[in-house]
């Protein structure tokens, strides 16, 4: 068969880790593939560097509609990430019927159902594992190796600047601003982490996931979002003593009434495998109703781990770019004209367990007034800690797990808890879920 | 498009989880499939359970000549198990033009490179998802999901039986004999565990593992094959105190020489992911050139947990069955014309770390004496236990970690120890990998 020709928007950290392993790796992959894949155009505005790393074996320009239009091109891969320039030439690439690889999750989560409408209408393939999880190869498992399943939910650590700054936290005992220097000076976490650490770039994947795992479309916009800033050490301390650890999780959750889709710390108990996942790695926790619970870890980010996945993008490209579209895999797992419109839930109606930390007056009936409050809102207590004032001191701090309830019966509770003169300043409400 | 017809051969556990969730989300598989997968013809000697299971909904008979017969039939799936009838059946069901789905790795381990063949001559799929770790997409992730890179070896824990005995053993302090009679009262072990506990099915796997991740031939009788009853709960001890848990894995390593592919049990650091694996719970463990280490974790064994791999491969059957062949996934990862004969190497020239333990007389000198001889074979130690002797015994137990070397040194280093007089018995060996 003849070779398939790729084009490629941006070549930095990533386009160069898939120029690097496509051309070391070259005989092998096309032994796979059954033919060889061959990147022919490169735009990157940093000509120069570009130059530099593909060693003059394919043409290189500056401007990307040059590769988009290219008649020789079959397939765009797109690494240039955000929205604008790479929303603009995505689109005209399908429209000019390219195939699309793209590791774009911010793209996809906003503007994947406008993109994968224009792919089918051109009949061309989009495809996006490394957008998710960097090198796992997450989005085959849920798009073609759990077919048999209704996914129930999904759980993932899918951001590796966050997993790396919490475990530092709780390794060393640092706080989140000492931890968050140490990763930029490592390069876990970029000059300007906002999307990272606020939890977005996660958001953006678990958008992804809720959609192929459900059939729903990709609905960013009504993802509930919560970063690890705002979370303290101290959390992290008395999470380990009740036998838990926090990670930054994306859920995404059927339940009878809707889609739970949220980003947020979450407490986790400490034997489940998916909170011993350390460092910069991801990992995703599946449950399928006959499969059960399957997990999949991995690098999420890198160079040639993300170059993984765009590869074997390719490769799936290779084999159905000449065949019907019917026989490829629908564009969000599910096909075109078989998605639901399930609602997603407001985070108000969702159900989970809870963590709240409170600082109090270390007085007779306090913890009576706190624990008849959760009792008047059907909150039923599953563990608490209550520490010892230190030596000198008359105010203390009470930890309570709840067993699993709705979000706005919290909300009120904390809000009466807040009003007790014995309670000092605000609760701490962090989701904790068992993920059993 | 036209509904895929399937028949089926042998309904027991895993034949009635295909029945029951082929059923229960027909609905949901079909908005991924694009069609819908019907069950028209059920083949078991039992024919009265096979019509109590499918209640009338299809056709059942006791002969499986007649299933792969029917030309109703696009795509048979095979679960007799074993290599006699299963095989014959196979052989003509592709003869007759029809698609295979097949949980059965012993044919496939023994028999796949004939299989294959004859299934290339008449251009139907073979598909075999749920042949390795039940319901977690290996298949698919080896075949399809790491195509970027070149693999340099594959652990996994392939076995739920034996990691089941392995867990309790080590939780429980208890012996081999005792578990295994806990393991067939809960379900967890067959009536004849011996395939399970000798390794022979962890190898069965291992050995497709090898082909689809190096490219090269299936090879069952290359196999390197230990199971785990002459294990010693005291071995399992020993390793938690030096930081090593002991898992059957099955392992499959590319070096230069040769292919590695070995089931043994193995210490592993008890810190790596893998080694929290308990219970009978599946994990294989990937390294790929570009993508780093990968996990895949789930049940590998069970009535719907198979059944998710054996419907998967359905769909992917449902899509591409009219396509043609060279759009299709290659039997074994690589194109059939581009394998290699790389060859296994014998378990001598296997490198490993090694686990020596030796019980001695507690004299001056016998250490000096094992570990001169160990120099002399250029074995260098990495970790060292000696046990002070109990009260009143004048023996105890010597354990020695060992740096990577090559097995044939291992041997006769152990030859000269049990030469020692103050050596006494013979020395127990286990291998260790570090899996980094």
């Amino acid at each position: 068969m003849k070779s398939i020709k790729v084009g490629l928007l941006g070549i930095g950290t990533v386009g160069a880790g898939t120029f690097n392993v496509l051309k070391r790796n070259q005989e092998e992959i096309a032994r796979r593939a059954g033919r060889s894949i061959e990147i022919v155009m490169v735009a990157d505005l940093d000509v120069a560097r570009a130059k530099e790393v593909t060693g003059g074996t394919c043409e290189v320009v500056s401007d990307g509609n040059l590769v988009v239009a290219n008649p020789d091109v079959d397939v765009v891969i797109e690494l240039i990430g955000g929205y604008g320039v790479a929303k603009d030439l995505v689109l005209k690439a399908i429209a000019n019927g390219k195939h699309i690889v793209t590791a774009n999750k911010a793209l996809l989560a906003a503007h994947g159902d406008e993109i994968f409408k224009a792919a089918q209408e051109k009949s061309v393939m989009v495809a996006y594992e490394a957008a998710v999880a960097g090198g796992i190869p997450i989005i085959k498992a849920l798009r073609e190796g759990l077919t048999a399943n209704r996914i129930e939910w999904i759980a993932g650590i899918i951001n590796g600047t966050t997993n790396f700054i919490l475990s530092e936290m709780r390794d060393k005992g640092l706080d989140f601003d000492t931890v968050l220097k140490e990763a930029q000076r490592l390069g876990y976490a970029e000059a300007d982490p906002t999307f990272d650490i606020e939890g977005v770039d996660a958001a953006h994947k678990a958008t992804l996931m809720s959609a192929i795992a459900f059939g729903i479309p990709v609905q960013f916009d009504k993802a509930h979002i919560e970063g690890i800033t705002k979370l303290e050490a101290v959390d992290i301390r008395y999470a380990e003593q009740l036998g838990y650890r926090i990670k930054l999780l994306g859920i995404a959750k059927r339940t009878p009434k809707g889609i739970e889709l949220r980003v947020h710390p979450t407490l986790i108990p400490s034997k489940r495998l998916i909170a011993n996942v350390e460092g910069p790695m991801n990992a995703v926790l599946v449950q399928g109703d006959a499969v059960g619970a399957t997990l999949y870890y991995g690098k999420g980010a890198g160079s040639e781990p993300t170059a993984s996945a765009v590869i074997a993008d390719l490769v799936d490209i290779a084999r159905l770019a000449e065949a019907a579209p019917e026989h490829r895999v629908p564009y969000l797992a599910f096909q075109p004209n078989a998605m639901t419109d399930t609602p997603i839930l407001p985070i108000s109606e969702v159900t989970s367990s809870y963590y709240l930390r409170m600082h109090v007056a270390d007085k007779l009936g306090v913890l009576a007034d706190v624990t008849s409050i959760l009792a008047e809102s059907s909150i039923s207590i599953d563990a608490m800690l209550q520490k010892e004032p230190s030596l000198g001191e008359t105010q203390t701090d009470i930890i309570i797990l709840t067993h699993q309830t709705q979000e706005k019966n919290v909300e009120v509770a904390i809000g009466k808890i807040e009003q007790l003169p014995t309670v000092l300043g605000k609760v701490t409400k962090l989701r904790l879920e068992h993920l059993s």
